[in-house]
């Protein structure tokens, strides 16, 4: 594959069967295959199929390694999240980065309504590449980090909140309409594409991944 | 009146004519006349049969002041702004609130992409006894300072950005999705229903208002 | 905590175990600790832990007491429903207010649908400090209220309704458009940042809090 | 035509050399001929051609009246306005009514932030047949006077107001969701819509209409 | 009451429990109390205190009669149905007229997809006095009828449908925006409101009701 | 070009100069060259040009004929209205359609609403071999006409109406959620893409095209 | 029936029991009787009253064969999907086309992301009469498609995808936008509606159909 | 600046002599100064402050170079635009860019509508360090040359197009939904902010900014 992507099945709609039969078709390569939204049943019938397959369930991903193994990507990404409900997309977003052995630092719970531990957590991120901040609700963080850090500030929306939240929408606007400079958005939800824009970034400094 | 609020004539739809009729149908009794929205047109039209109105070109507020003076409701409001671009709603906010004699302190541009600006604004606001935060764009300034002061914060949306700020729309998400406590939230660019609002609260520290 | 503000645990999204462990970790300081959206399983695993804590399965709120017993709030807040079932929402509010020693009035089904009931439930708040209004369907309830008293009106939508509702926004909607002066909003369903407003409200009073 | 309605011109996107020659080719049946939404050119253009055509430029109504005159629809419609702009739909309601020779009765103002008014407002329409209500903004008239009322309210959302009024849609969506029994709603500004529903609902009497 | 309107509970987002309790303390006066959205459970639990409460369970609705008997509205009201996925609407509609003594003609699956079908429908309502028209999908039967009929006619749209349909909304907008005239719209799958604005209509008439 | 498609220069936000560049560069090929959303300086412009490029001001269409010519795509392509307000629209599809030699067949205003009519129209369709169907406000014409004939119906929502039409979007909704077979749609106002769509049905047959 | 169409009963909302008696009415004749997003029971049901009734679990399809067969339609449609997710919906459509007589060709999982892929993909398709692309998440199958084939592309977005992706409307839209030529959209999900387009296309060719 | 970003005027609600006195007010720094969204009346009020300011009426960009020199940020940046009329915005990126000493290489109108070009741009990219792909209408671009390149792609959709584009949002869902790995979205024609992130990814290189 020219640009050197894992092979990803996204489980939602999908039986435990279909998964299996995909990640048995896939795996064995130069890449890792990465099963997302899966739930326990989903794993267990991939693991049927590859049994060294790690699933972290709060992240509901099945990594499977790659058949190869190839030297990590070099570089730190520090993973942020607003609040405790985040977590499962900043884990879906770190797993798939330690999928391709990229370094990764978690910093949770440091939304910006304490904003003081915000700006103690920016103080700690000044010697990582990228910053992938994950915040539901309002999702003010990215904008306020963005404020403090030099590096590229990739913004995940979450779907953690109720009412005007819309199920992330409210977060994806505020991420979007940002005036902050250097941050980008993925979709809502979006652990596993936030990772795949930082390893990119990480391989534009010549990284080997 | 029972409530004691002004009388207010929405310029937007009304000829300078109609405004400047319904404002002598109004005023010089015990309660300001306010025109809100008014442009040059508008305000000429109220002088001349008002010719002592007062009229703030950038907020778009015409003011006629009540026949018999009353004292002013006692206590001080802070308007705080994120952006230059904020300013005409909260001159219109400061417009009002200086019609019931309410003492009123600025503090603009301290928008939270520049959070240590937000900080140091935070801390010289500890004496006043209601805040109000406007914003546009992303609008998080009502959410940070929140975080950072104890007195009830009215957040007012502005229709200030594009695209995804879709005219105010993510400002006023935002501000109704923040988990910071002690936010409410009034309409899009409603400067003066915001100042009606903290009005309302310093009459419950026993203002005469 | 500069701004004296509860601890609060949001439940929708984590299991009771995990309630329960941010509880332990949280509890016996100067503030009580909540729990809001908690069902009874979430509320059985709070209490296993500190046993004391209070559990309103209606409004879905656990309440922990604060370890060293301050003083109450001084001051009244009324809160008004347009239909029982706006009531969970209600007693959200008055729960968190109570935690906090606030004295709250409950005024249900006032709707005004029934414009006289209102108005008769409007002359029985004149000595309350601040009104919170909690309506859903078509959410007018706030608007009225606040032409008939002189308190700050802070209105919740909720999402009772269907169709053209759409989940509360058609209630949102109408308070931020209200014309009604002396109205601010809160997210949908939001009791509990209601109460935390009108806390705020009552602090300005000069009370303990 | 068997529903014998009126034939009407939609001015908007025509020319007023277009709308001439529609009602010249449509006038001096047994219907009035009608433009909507015309201002003082497309007004102009048609005198030409219906030299005593008559002309609302408020209501941006041209009537021209029927070839062979008929009796009027018997019964008396209402039409109540929430706000003074509010005015310009009302009248096309009222126009459109009068061309049938319909009784109208005008109420305008009686918005419910002014409860009390709109009580007044109701004790004086119990010998009318139809209530048609007209409002902006949070668009609440038409449900209070429903509680107040035994007609069939037409409800007419206006796009009078800003930010989250969204054009009418405020209005429009508290109207649908309204739990006051007898209300129907019309489209945003449909002063003329609402005028054909209460003319309709008069012939369930045995009008002549 | 001074409306003359039934007692009616809204049984969404209510215990079986409730719902009797709400029964017990209404029935037996003047007017039918009805049950809306009641599942089979809330039936029962009413069952239990009225025995002979009316349950149409494709209806959704309870019917518990009034205590002392009052003769019908006169008039007949005809629902029409586009599909057969929109007679649960329609029974609602038909049943809560039913409670009053109202006739109802029934006119089902003349959806416009098969227009000679709507036309020959359209013929056989000659007679009738309101036209209820409920349609989900594209929702275009009420526009169609009011071309061909000169009652007024109640539209109900439906959430029958999928994808674009966004439950109701496309209905909805559809009934709105027609150009055809004497059509009102409800909210999406009111049957109970399309009723009381028929029975209003019917009163009009001189009926008792 | 592989797929025989025209050249075409969407003139919304360009110049007339850009335009006029644009057709310079492409004409003289085996192509028309089409201007769409052309005003009259974007037609002058490019007349300067090509001094027998033809221009439709309804239309706001232009078009350079190919350099060569080719024998026209046989077959004819009915195109009809709701309204008269549509027919800008119509005309852009059947300039586009001329251009390329196709027969076209103008149906106009027959719209649902004077469903007789439409019935008509549809009989003098049967012997065409495409029906585009141009419609706004609540956009239901092409529903009827796909229960009436049996070609493939190509649906065009306009942006025709106020209000609840937002635009044309609910026509659009209305076209998509349609239960007749045979309906497919373009987006709104999109005269051109229906053309396109028709012209290769038409190919279909075996047409030069 | 006029226009040669299926019987089809759209199972949603429908007991087996209903999807069954509908069937039983239908069926026999000389068109075949579709049921739609049918699940196991209903089509047990189903089964129960025509034994041959043909039942595909992942299209939710059956199909009861026509009582007199006919000649099938002449011509080949493509039937093309962006991943396997999209698999439900062009089995739905191909199923209906089957029913048809119709020559089917299933392209699965060729989308734009591995664009080479999508490119040999089309050039597989030039000997068939019609494409269906059926495309969730961003949907951009369809426009790539219609750059590199010559016949008419029937764009069917699937609701596969989450957050920003609205169950479908971020490929609608997509679809809709496209400024690729011959591309025209039907509902979300809604493979019958393809097959239907495409059936009617394939007539225009003289087919028996 | 600790994050060493330029000092940006947005215009857009600004008078002419608003944006002269900002810029005179922030230049002569190390960093550069923007107005971004300027019109030649406001380009000539900050020339008539800083001369020598630069200016591209296309871009509606200002540009005030720094006071003190610095080296560029090493690096090259590929601006790729779907069509023309996203020229633009891409332009605006570009500008932006071009301050800090950025290479760019602009490569235009290679939207997938013709992918065989969209492939061949692609492989003219290799040697750039980052991709912003600038689209509007259905927005694809970005999708399609993520699948083909291996760099970070910053995503700017654009409110080029009509009807259902709706301004900028199909493309930006489209963007968002992309299952194209590496991809991260910035605002509705916000070339501004798709510069300063590709500035800072070139940061992690190491570069000197
Ligand atoms: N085109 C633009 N897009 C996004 N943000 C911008 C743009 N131009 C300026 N800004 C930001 O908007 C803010 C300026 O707001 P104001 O104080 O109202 O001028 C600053 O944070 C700028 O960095
Ligand atoms: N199906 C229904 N649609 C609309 N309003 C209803 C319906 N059923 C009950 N209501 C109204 O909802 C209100 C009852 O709300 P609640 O007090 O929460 O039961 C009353 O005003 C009823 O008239
Ligand atoms: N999957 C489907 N998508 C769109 N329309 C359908 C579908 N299945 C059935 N229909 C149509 O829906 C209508 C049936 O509605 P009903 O009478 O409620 O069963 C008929 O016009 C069918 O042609
Ligand atoms: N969590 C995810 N978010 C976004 N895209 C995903 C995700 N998981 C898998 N994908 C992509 O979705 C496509 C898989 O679609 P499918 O063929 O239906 O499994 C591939 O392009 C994957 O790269
Ligand atoms: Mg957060
Ligand atoms: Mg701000
Ligand atoms: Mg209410
Ligand atoms: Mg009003
Ligand atoms: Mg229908
Ligand atoms: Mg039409
Ligand atoms: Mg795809
Ligand atoms: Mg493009």
């Amino acid at each position: 594959e020219r640009t050197g992507e894992p092979e990803v099945v996204l489980a939602t709609g999908k039986t435990p069967a279909q998964c299996a039969e995909a990640v048995a078709a896939l795996h064995g390569g130069s890449s890792p295959v990465l099963v997302t939204r899966a739930d326990a049943e989903h794993a267990a019938a991939v693991r049927g199929v590859v049994p060294d397959a790690d699933y972290d369930e709060a992240a509901r991903l099945v990594v499977v390694p790659a058949g190869e193994q190839r030297a990590g990507t070099p570089g730190t990404v520090a993973v942020a999240t607003g609040g405790t409900g985040d977590l499962p997309v900043a884990r879906e977003c770190a797993g798939v980065l330690g999928a391709f052995g990229v370094e990764v630092r978690m910093v949770t719970d440091v939304g910006v309504t304490g904003v003081h531990r915000t700006l103690a957590a920016a103080r700690t991120l000044t010697d990582t590449d990228v910053v992938v901040a994950v915040a539901g609700m309002e999702g003010t963080l990215p904008t306020v980090l963005a404020g403090l850090v030099s590096q590229p500030v990739v913004a995940v929306p979450t779907s953690v909140g109720y009412g005007a939240s819309f199920g992330g929408v409210a977060a994806l606007l505020t991420m979007l309409s940002s005036c902050a400079p250097g941050v980008s958005v993925v979709n809502i939800d979006n652990g596993f594409g936030a990772a795949m824009v930082a390893r990119r970034i990480l391989r534009t400094r010549g990284g080997a991944g």
